[in-house]
């Protein structure tokens, strides 16, 4: 494929138009924003030369695309989500969230990378194979709007939409590379489930001198809850949490000992040692193997001065990343059942925005579009990649997996500088650039390959 | 006393004058609110007939003003202050709370009982006195504007001020009844000190699915911290915090035993039983003769909306009320002590906003001042006044007292309805008359006793 095919400029000005939309999935205030970026991308496509349609579903709408080659060739389907992360703290931006600015060869945008660079990436090497007749696959193409806040709609849809995603390869492009950038084929994500506990004391405000030592604190006692979900060790004091746990094959055991992991580069990066999870698990065994529980937000009463009351309530936040094998249901019911166990009597505990439950899942190292990947990322980059157990979540994939009767195979160029999730979220030129060679590489190697279904 | 003295429309406007000012001490955006308040004040005393003056102090001014009579009656120093309550959350108030609003024969605003109210109720009882030529006694009128954040301003002039502030007796009007409305003497305050703790980890927000298992994450790890602070039964885990506790002498104890305490009454007003402190102490004994640590703010992330971060920083803020003998500086050092020696070592913890300490005092059940308020109250009220040991705190009063050589006298007409600290603060025209009328009778009755100082 020869490089004029990369048409940068036109492809950041795109790609700008596309970060405008304010994609807040989990915002409803953001909503008709979401449609709006649906219905943009779906005439983007078209004009691409998918045959492209938004779909509706109980949630936000998806954007379904497709090219057909032809039989007895593999058909490939490509997901991503054009919905974002919400931009709190929006003061900590440099530039505003949805104005992508261009600065020192990175685009600065919420969405930047996650995912719509990524995806973008992906779909703009679809475009160039279009365009000179390269694009030899059955090409399926799903965009959800609902990632960042638990794919409700198209987990909906899956059922209805089995043969319209039919495919043999699920090909997700939401997924990065190891710090040093070395190409890095994802082999497995965490499951996630989030639970909200409020606790709930005084009918109102009480001063904290006329009632301290008498009344409940509900700060008071939703912290000291909240820290019997720990051991000492910061494992996680659940019953039947750890349950069903995957261990690594000798396999997976021996290929991630062979990825990079540098925790004094991490504690540069991060400003901390990565010390937190089980000590007896290697920093990527506890991120790719382990699950983790981590409490995202807490508020109650007031923290920025001092108010000598009692509050009547407060509130905590919490998810969980689940290894594979985990029932995300046991789990999230074991983690209630706790709560619920140590709450105390004389308060009213309410459990509430559960759910979103997603499994964790790993991939066969020796499949084939594992194998496939690795040739076309040692051809693009000179030098093996590394097989990496991610700790995060895209809790669609397994399900969308199975309902496609796919295999998964996650390779993305993101990276941990892109500062996704947070304020100042960018994706380089350069990472656009590799994920649209490695898309268009891969899409081309495969449709000489025997991955096509009997 | 006639009760005509009592003019109860004019009483309630200049009241209401008084509550517009927003004077939230702890404010630095309502600083010059609280000295145009003092000024307002001063020019107040003044038309009254007494001697008044603004006092600068190294914080917010304070209104002094006095009535000499001559040598050989008592001194009196009457105590109270201008400033108020922050008033969030205030979308809770039914009316504005600097709009003073009359409902039911009870006056909104905060302020409105704490200590506005309660000070002008004995300020216009010196005001009728004055009038009709029956205050008999020195007066001296000390009313600050830093008693909600720490006093700094008025502690600060203590020594500078010992001879302006002279007298014989320390009269406040800062403290409530028993819930069934009975007079009560209060017989000692609790100590208070505040402290507030941020622990910072990840240099900025980081994914909780990339980072969950590595990254301590601050939220969590506030939250076991701040659980290490107390022991399963809820008291204190904190070497040293109980040390030099002075126990209840026979007659304290005999005294809190007949104050009536009803906890169905108290589940009925607050929402929730007693049950919090030592189990074996009554709810009155915990309250007046045990210390409480309470948090009362926490905030960390977002609890609002999921968003799936470790963030980087979480922060809490403390108080604890302290029973008598407690040194306040040595228990603000344990609190310290015992956070820093378990706050992770790869986060940083800062403790910030310490302060404000003042220690609890008891004060002797048989002591002249004491006697006399009682009589004074059989009288109003035709019944025995009750002994109570109160679990709020004016740190100052210990202070203020050692300052001025007088023996303090608590007697206030508060109530827990009238919810001070917290939104819809009010208190009643009942209320502020009885206040008026103890206050007229007992400077009365002070004029012809020995209590004067040698």
């Amino acid at each position: 494929m020869s490089a004029e095919l990369f048409k940068e400029e036109r492809f950041i000005e795109e790609w700008k138009v596309f970060l405008r939309f304010p994609s807040v999935g989990a915002d409803p205030a953001h909503h008709s924003d979401c449609s709006a970026c649906a219905e943009w991308l779906g005439q983007h496509l078209n004009t691409m030369g998918l045959a492209a349609e938004v779909l509706e579903t109980p949630g936000l709408p998806a954007v379904y695309a497709e090219h057909r080659t032809g039989d007895g060739v593999p058909t490939i389907l490509f997901y991503g989500h054009y919905d974002v992360q919400p931009v709190d703290p929006v003061d900590a931006w440099t530039t505003p969230p949805f104005e992508p600015a261009l600065r020192n060869g990175r685009l600065y945008a919420r969405g930047a990378q996650d995912d719509k660079g990524q995806a973008f990436s992906f779909l703009k090497a679809v475009e160039a194979l279009l365009a000179t007749g390269q694009l030899k696959v059955n090409l399926k193409v799903i965009i959800e709007g609902e990632e960042e806040s638990g794919s409700r709609g198209l987990s909906a849809m899956l059922d209805a939409w089995r043969e319209r995603l039919a495919a043999d390869i699920l090909m997700v492009a939401d997924t990065g590379t190891i710090p040093d950038g070395t190409p890095t084929i994802v082999m497995g994500l965490r499951g996630l489930l989030h639970v909200a506990v409020t606790l709930r004391g005084p009918s109102h405000d009480l001063h904290s001198g006329l009632h301290g030592g008498l009344a409940l604190n509900p700060v008071t006692e939703l912290t000291r809850l909240l820290a019997t979900l720990f051991a000492p060790d910061r494992s996680i004091a659940v019953d039947g949490f750890y349950d069903g746990i995957h261990n690594p094959t000798a396999l997976e055991h021996s290929l991630v000992q062979k990825t990079p992991f540098d925790p004094v580069a991490y504690a540069r990066s991060f400003g901390m040692p990565p010390v937190a999870g089980a000590p007896e698990y290697t920093p990527l065994e506890r991120l790719g193997f382990r699950p983790a529980l981590d409490i995202n937000g807490i508020s109650g009463g007031n923290a920025n001065s001092m108010k000598t009351v009692i509050p009547s309530a407060a509130t905590a936040r919490l998810t969980a990343r689940l290894a594979a094998g985990q029932d995300p249901n046991h789990c999230l019911e074991a983690i209630c059942d706790h709560l619920k166990a140590r709450a105390p009597d004389a308060m009213k505990l309410t459990i509430h925005d559960t759910g979103s439950a997603g499994a964790g899942f790993r991939i066969d190292p020796e499949s084939a579009p594992v194998r496939l990947a690795r040739d076309v990322l040692v051809d693009l980059a000179g030098c093996e990649p590394v097989y990496h157990w991610e700790g995060a979540s895209i809790p669609i994939i397994p399900a969308l997996a199975e309902a496609a009767g796919a295999a998964p195979l996650l390779v993305g160029f993101g990276h941990e500088d892109d500062h996704v999730h947070a304020p100042d979220e960018s994706y380089s030129i350069a990472q656009f650039r590799r994920g649209f060679e490695y898309a268009a590489h891969f899409l081309q190697a495969a449709a000489g390959t025997h991955l096509a279904r009997e």
